[in-house]
């Protein structure tokens, strides 16, 4: 049935114009698109929304009230099952609701989407779903696409973003919330799922209020999503997507660690997406149990320098050579040099030099640097310097994602390596590969986890706008229990935040989850990493499953951090 | 049954020291370990050996027969069910085996040796059976390790060669074969099984050549491995390793398509490993539908320079741009650029200003190119000039292989566009990803297909020694029916060779098997690449899979080389 099947997403030109072609997916695709997905048993049966206690934010209470004075202190609410003293049930009525991506990509965005959409099919029967195209961007401007069921079915567990692709823009000015507010008129929405990050959940939130002052009937709800996995808290365990991409990354180090071992002769230095926090090393090391693993929060617990790190790793490189091993593999998050304060000091001094002055070839632009900048920089390999002097944003700043960390921990590595040789304190040779495992775990197709989590995701935001709610996020919870005995409801998204000031003025923000050293994941870590260095403690996970034996596997840090698994 | 078993090879340094701790396997390793591996079902009943016609070589036939007196003109043979007319079968006699893992690492490896070590318990009860450590260094040397069941256990269908390890060492002087010849005759061996690509098994024949000449009882049986995909022929369908490295790559390429397809604004340039041939490559192109997939072999044939290969690249990106689409994926193969004849002038006339000549910074040293040559270095983006002065191999030589083609190519057609881009030709945008897959993929568990191809490949050998024979590699066919179907024998090696002269002397050699521009899977790609480059036909194949659907399917190249696909 799946075959010569042709979906576009409007034919529209530009980067939201995609063609899903069914007569070329693969088998795995193909049997992925029709697997059956299991829901809570909640949500299989008549529900109802229990309301909790009035809620407050996780700080500066006050002036999240100020910022959010019609949602604040709203409650969280759970769906259970349908009795007569329910406190509140969805309504009878059909609605129209607008769903978008906002951000990166994670495995299992298309699953929310059908996770809605069989909501609005089966509960609110008559219902209509937009899809806003290309992110924010498409809320602002009106594109979208009606979704049908022929639509939707040829993402239903699958990789990727492309049914109606994403975007970064925010709704930040008066005008965009303008458009938006616009845009929601036109369609006569009664409800949008926001599917995001941090920043988007924040901005779902403060749409939301927009929404709600302007005594509008548009509700909205949010979603959390990233593979990093900064998002999450008590009432959001996770974000979707960490688990398949952890798992592609934890397949492919595994792999590297093999080849390792046989060749006897490489070190494999693997950075690894994430952005500023460590979660995706932290769980990659918990699955494949690396030599070294460099977590970003601890190096800026301790106020590690450059050299810190380079010595801590050379460290381990020396010990394992005498014990006649010149290879392993070492994990590097992508965020590294970012909890570096040494090299936020350096970079700073370079975006403010650079703006003014020429960097002349004789080098005496460095004397501008103030000494320990300028000692930090010649002590950085030349590929790096001029990584650094050279690759620029629009903005003119240095970008610090784009250095290529690993390879820069190789050459620092490999100077000192040879100073300890020539001091004949060591007698090993070394050789570094370096990777980065990025790209490839984004659009992976979602594990059965993935899959499973999006779709109650989902699902249970078409329940929270159906009973009415607005300003909550979908939760999802009891992740390491079968996925019948998961916990579905809606938490205040003005609980989760906090304020930042920015120019002078208090933004409210949803705080990144960093790793926390005193946390079940790092800890258990942090109890084995010793013995992973010298010994040889390999695991390879293999390739992801969707049948058979760790087909259902949930992930180390869950596991850890819901206590289903002990430090 | 699998935890808490640390098996270790024997506890010698260096890099054949490995061990396998079964307590930190994976469920999915766990699960392939106790996976029952299917056999040919003439492997599976008592069997006779069919000798066929005297064959000749590959050619020249006169020279190999000089260099081959006792093996030359042997027949091959297969395996047929054993009857009073059989022409051979195999001895009552215990033996004692020996193997080798030789060159770099193929999913497989270990299925090869578990099927001798199998072959053995079961029909030769009582053998023996030693495996050389860290390659053919390990026989020279005489550093081996009796392998038992429990020895064999942890590495059933596991991916890596650490089981004993494989190097890259040659037996080549009279004084090497001497060393091997002691340490046959020390270990009483009635046989060698050598598991290695087409210098390997050369050699493998070498050996045989030799302890013929010497009267030893000592018989070499080959066995094709590589997952470069470039040793095969009719006899020997497939070199094992190449379908689980395709599949792996074609994993992470269908990811990255995905991710291209979701963003809408990467040009992901993927360079595969694969050594000269574009065997890899082509698979992949054929498995996941790629806008571009550039195959060495063809640029060589069209003698095309770098600037042709970067017009057609630019091209098809501009093409895709005035249909709306600023992203793709395009593959490169790893040996490329040893296709195209101006780069590999270019290379040879650096390597000998490099040895007699300094490089000056004011670049006064470039006058010494050939004028071509020195407009072509010129056409280079400035990292790869540097690389191509800085990294030298310890012989001084440029290091073709560790060229970053990928980077390379984006910065070219980068600077094509942006001269189009000013002509008013392109009105697009690009930005370049680069990417390149190789470690990832030579370890990996061996899919479903190469378990099985390995443990026949494995119980062949053992077959073959046992019914006396020598010179011949192990030869497993009609690949694309049920295992049960598939035909077992051995070719002989010298049948196989042809000879090269180098430095005044006839050389034999197992020509490595390119990409054939008349061949099936080339021609198939070829008829519809101008549709995937222009259109987006992408397929993911998700990770491998071992059970369920996808989990049995032949790689594209057999199914098209064996005649079962049409092209």
């Amino acid at each position: 049935m799946a075959t010569a099947v042709a979906v576009s997403n409007g034919g529209a030109k530009g980067p939201a114009a995609t063609t899903r072609v069914m007569s070329v997916y693969s088998e795995v695709q193909t049997s992925r698109l029709n697997h059956n997905l299991p829901l809570p048993s909640v949500l299989r049966a008549p529900f109802a929304l229990l309301d909790g206690p009035p809620s407050s934010a996780a700080g500066n209470p006050d002036e999240i009230a100020k910022l959010f004075p019609h949602l604040f202190g709203q409650p969280s609410a759970k769906l259970v099952p349908a009795t007569d003293t329910a406190s509140s049930a969805a309504s009878s009525g059909t609605l129209k609701v607008g769903v978008v991506l906002s951000g990166g990509q994670a495995p299992g965005g298309h699953n929310v989407i059908s996770g809605i959409f069989d909501y609005l099919q089966e509960k609110a029967k008559g219902s209509t779903i937009y899809g806003f195209k290309g992110g924010p961007a498409g809320i602002m401007k009106c594109k979208y696409v009606e979704l049908t069921p022929e639509f939707v079915y040829p993402f239903r567990n699958q990789g990727g973003f492309d049914m109606i692709c994403s975007g970064r823009d925010k709704i930040e000015t008066p005008q965009q919330f303008k458009e938006a507010e616009d845009t929601a008129a036109k369609l006569d929405l009664d409800g949008l799922v926001v599917i995001g990050g941090d920043d988007s959940n924040t901005n779902a939130c403060l749409l939301a209020e927009y929404f709600r002052s302007k005594n509008m009937k548009t509700r909205v709800i949010g979603c959390p999503k990233t593979i990093d996995g900064d998002l999450k808290c008590k009432e959001v365990p996770a974000s979707f997507g960490f688990d398949t991409a952890c798992k592609i990354y934890s397949e492919m180090i595994g792999n590297v660690m093999v080849d390792a071992r046989s060749t006897g002769k490489y070190y494999h230095f693997v950075r690894l997406m994430g952005r500023a926090a460590s979660h995706i090393t932290l769980e990659c090391a918990l699955q494949t149990h690396p030599n070294i693993a460099v977590i970003g929060e601890e190096v800026a617990a301790k106020k590690q320098t450059l050299k810190n790190v380079t010595d801590y790793i050379t460290d381990i490189i020396c010990k394992r050579a005498e014990l006649g091993y010149n290879y392993g593999v070492i994990l590097i998050p992508e965020g590294l040099i970012d909890f570096i304060p040494e090299v936020q000091t350096l970079i700073a001094e370079l975006n403010e030099i650079l703006a003014h002055d020429v960097v002349d070839e004789a080098g005496v632009w460095k004397q501008k640097l103030q000494p320990q900048c300028q000692q930090l920089f010649e002590f950085l390999p030349q590929a790096i310097q001029e990584q650094l002097l050279l690759e620029r944003d629009p903005h003119g700043n240095v970008q610090v994602a784009k250095i290529e960390t690993e390879k820069m921990l190789i050459s620092m590595v490999e100077t000192e390596l040879e100073k300890r040789k020539a001091e004949g304190k060591y007698a090993g040779h070394f050789k570094g590969q370096s990777h980065f495992f990025g790209y490839e775990g984004r659009c992976g197709m979602p594990t059965n986890f993935d899959s499973n989590y999006c779709y109650a995701l989902g699902y249970a935001a078409g329940a929270l706008l159906h009973c009415g709610k607005t300003g909550l996020i979908s939760s999802v919870g009891n992740l390491c229990a079968p996925v019948e005995e998961w916990t579905v409801g809606g938490t205040a998204l003005t609980s989760l935040m906090d304020v930042e000031r920015r120019h002078g003025k208090f933004k409210p923000v949803i705080k990144k989850a960093m790793v926390e050293l005193d946390g079940a994941p790092f800890k258990k870590f942090a109890s084995m990493r010793d013995e992973w260095a010298i010994k040889n403690r390999y695991i390879s996970p293999g390739p992801i499953q969707f049948m058979g034996p760790g087909a259902n596997d949930v992930n180390h840090t869950l596991l850890l951090e819901l206590g289903v698994v002990q430090a």
